[in-house]
């Protein structure tokens, strides 16, 4: 960590701050500069709150120079972590995922169905909301447990796994006894009591990046999940939120070689969200694939002008089908098999 | 609603769509245009989903002309309300509030002595965090239980209603029973379930702005809230993210007259995290009054530099009391008291 | 155009409005809504200011359906443009192009090196900033019109047309002798008076887009060329301004089937500047071959720790050549060449 | 500056890059860390391409310590500076400026009404556009020279210096003659060669933010005039962009007390532009003035939806007058005059 001090900081002041660094075992070198005097400290800085530090009115800023996450840096943990849902594997050199499915669940029949056109496209994953984030009180809220019982119904018919949102940390025993792939959406990636919560637990977690979240806040979110016990992270990317109108979000795939160089753990990709819009999947469903993503996670339905929600970013299971082949061909060239 | 469809759409698709609005109880509208053609939609289309329509291929766009909200939404409530807090009235005509306190609580003697300090300056409510929302896991988590308790201590002592943040509705009954003021974090501002939960109860709420969420998403929690029955919202902006780096947050006071004009709510303004810097509080303070904030939140501690968070944005008992003293100043200007 | 009037406009402030509208040719249709009334104008409304007609304090919004670009609109040309640039041809089901070279020209031999070397790699345009803006001005700010001279010798040498910015008028003259393809660069996007001077030329443009400007904009951009008479402009994505630290911007893909979808102009994208990191540039130019790109920009030095400007940004020839050869590969997948 | 360096790094690299630094003329101190080494440079850091030195494979990051600008940073020139335009003083304890006018000059009449009520209300300069930046070219372009003309006999009637904006260098002759105050609007923040243009003119220039430029970036155009020649600078704050869409742009009041901490030159605030909306711009030159501005730039018309550009943000010379009156009292509280 990187301390800049004004010159006119008195001595005394000085003497005091270094004082309390050395006490937690931190060794500290000064360089006398000049406009400002700067501070490097060498030991376990990960528990220093910076903004602590900048609270000293004589102290100019504080830079942090070693990544505040440990348990998920890869410089701490070379090799690639393979996350394993129900038999799936995700990440390192194992095959592209697809996970297709409907926005929300809509009943027994509906998601059967899905299931199986899924399945029959290639996909190896089933996705479908239970619970739903709504932005309004008086938009449908999903079909709650019906709804999990139903995608685990799903899942017996066709042997795919299934991942769907964790609204509450008080479901989370529904959840265990039902669900392969725990999803943490967006808007609760800072939701830290439910990211404790799932932490505990030792099912594989789906974690999406929040609208407006950095690459390190969203790491710092596995963090919480890792530093209680549980190393199943998969990272999902669904867009940003920026100035930009044409789309609902703006997807950032260079988080895709980031996230790889920065952490061990397994990238996704959500099209669907991250565009709003069902003509712009395939594309970027080819870029991420192109960028080195790990995984698909696609929004089907049968008739999307009909969805109980989110029709306008899901795709037929034909297109979502070829969709998959065109991508196969894509992971070909870069190495990996889907 | 507006609805712009292309002119390729076949009749039979226009007619279907028709029929659907038609069976909902609405009146359609259609207008000739030269590049599209454009249907408007008359009667209650507060439950219609605008994505559902846009996922028809021969739409272009889909245009909302009321708000999405009603509750809120001053056109059906011209008044102002106002709100109590254990007394203390918000909003309107009343007195400009000033709440003031610590970040994080940090024991029972340091709370209650902050609390008159706040008191001595001139504020009328107090704040502190027992449950704490952290980027780090390995950062401080709050006192917790504990917390609260020194809070409910620290009122007896003062007489100063309190206000506190509510991360997780399993604490809600906590909350009811020793808290005045429930404040829902940024972070959570769009963690619907834990709106759903303090809208089912009969206490104020103090509403944060998320970071990266639109006016129209914020008064939309605030809309959940009420939809379960809870009308007692008082908002509070502290500042979205934006690509600046120089200050934590950017903080936005057009919110305060737009808040105003869409709604009949009150808005009180937190210049401490929106900036995140000590010597930024007072102008933002008195920028927030000129506009016509009906509240100031005010981070408080008496050694910034050994607060056990955000020391950085926090005022020193003095400062916070000149702030107040000027801040009283230019409310006269406008018209109000505090 | 779709205007929405407030309930309590007098009848003879909607008279007044829509007097004014017929006067201009338009017709228009009145539906009666329940907390509004909207007004739809039929013909050509480009020429209308929507924020003029917002003045009125009784409109309410104003709401544009058709697009406000007209030379650049794929409705009014359906089929590709192909921009043709000394030889080469960009768009449509053309070969997709890669354009590589040096930040800045450094000398004569510099460039000739490099511009062989970017042919070998198959590379097909030469690149190299002559004349830099640069946020310091402190910092090396180009050789100018030496630097246009070195390009133009590189050329006679390889055989590589060449692409430079030009960020004043008074040196368009000199640009239209040496040029080939004359670059806009991203913060003279808005200077209205360059893409006048431009369009005023007969010489193909390489558009880049603003750090904070909205698809539309970028388009109405174009316009302002083309509506000087050159029809010859091709886009060019560099990453947009956002939160995020970890990149130097946020590239964003998604335009790529946007700009096709809205206009029938081509579009290619600079990984280099979009990231600021050189070892992000292979993965983001893969992912905008499978997104569809006419194709890529990429900043190639031989030395790059020892580049005069953005270094950091560079790859070293044979990186270079390696993103070509397995670039190749994804666009055979989607059905081009390369 | 720090430059954070990766363990795994070779000593002949370390070496290398050790002595091109001391061949500079720098001292440079190591700190051996835990992760990383790192190495303090100390002397004229300022000429050092961070971006440069990033190029190095096994550099971490580099980290800035003193400022990149040096002639408008304060801690080289404590005092404020006080800017001369034709008279009026800008800065400093003067007196807090409104500048008044219509978006657009729109003749000769009209300019010289408009001056008169600005000047009857209080105001001491005028402004008015002659050349437009407008996002359509089908849109009014400005009056051009005829305007100029307009602006210069509306000065000699009211007795009010004039501004307003100069969009390219050819111009310049023509602004040097008639203009008191030339203005760079926000999409040529970055226009350098106009930055220069005007720095080797003897004229005050207001320099408006860029709709998504740093604080920093905005102080480094600054400079750019500056290193030309010209220390009269006046900087304006007029909105940035955000995802927000009820307003155009974000206005960010905290850059009021920043910029005065940074440089030493004055700032003014435009809410009219920041907004977007009449009814927003009381309210935030209120709290500009609260904030510690030195000036306010606020646009007039008689009949606001009848201009001929930007009406929607208009005052109409009764609504600017009263602003001014509530103004004048909150700068009293505040210690200034008005």
């Amino acid at each position: 960590m990187i301390i800049t001090v004004k010159k006119n900081a008195s001595k005394e002041d000085i003497r005091n701050l270094i004082k309390g660094f050395e006490n937690r075992g931190l060794s500290v070198t000064e360089i006398q500069g000049e406009s400002f005097n700067v501070f490097g400290l060498v030991g376990d800085t990960s528990k220093l709150d910076e903004r602590l530090i900048k609270a000293n009115p004589f102290v100019e800023n504080v830079t942090r120079i070693a990544a505040p996450y440990k348990k998920a840096n890869r410089l701490f943990h070379p090799e690639d972590s393979v996350i394993d849902v129900a038999g799936i594997k995700v990440g390192g050199k194992e095959n592209i995922v697809v996970i297709g499915g409907p926005c929300s669940v809509e009943g027994n029949d509906m998601i059967c169905r899905i299931a199986q056109q899924v399945k029959a496209a290639g996909g190896v994953m089933l996705r479908g909301g239970a619970y739903k984030p709504r932005t309004s009180p008086y938009a449908f809220q999903g079909m709650g447990s019906e709804g999990i019982l139903a995608m685990a119904k799903a899942r017996s018919m066709s042997g795919l796994p299934i991942v769907t949102e964790l609204m509450s940390a008080d479901k989370l025993d529904e959840f265990i006894e039902y669900v392969d792939l725990i999803q943490i959406g967006a808007r609760n990636m800072q939701n830290f009591d439910l990211l404790k919560a799932v932490g505990r637990c030792d099912k594989p977690v789906l974690l999406k990046r929040g609208l407006a979240n950095t690459i390190e806040e969203w790491i710092m979110a596995a963090e919480y999940i890792m530093s209680e016990g549980n190393d199943k992270v998969i990272f999902c990317e669904r867009g940003i939120r920026t100035f930009e109108k044409y789309t609902r979000n703006t997807l950032d795939l260079s988080v895709i070689p980031i996230i790889k160089e920065k952490t061990h753990l397994p990238i996704i990709i959500d099209p669907s969200h991250a565009t709003g819009d069902w003509k712009l999947v395939e594309s970027m469903s080819l870029a991420a694939i192109a960028a080195g993503a790990d995984g698909l996670i696609i929004e089907v339905h049968e008739q999307p002008e009909c969805a109980w929600s989110d029709g306008a970013q899901s795709l037929k299971p034909e297109k979502f089908q070829r969709v998959i082949e065109k991508g196969r061909a894509i992971a070909h060239v870069i190495g990996r098999d889907m």
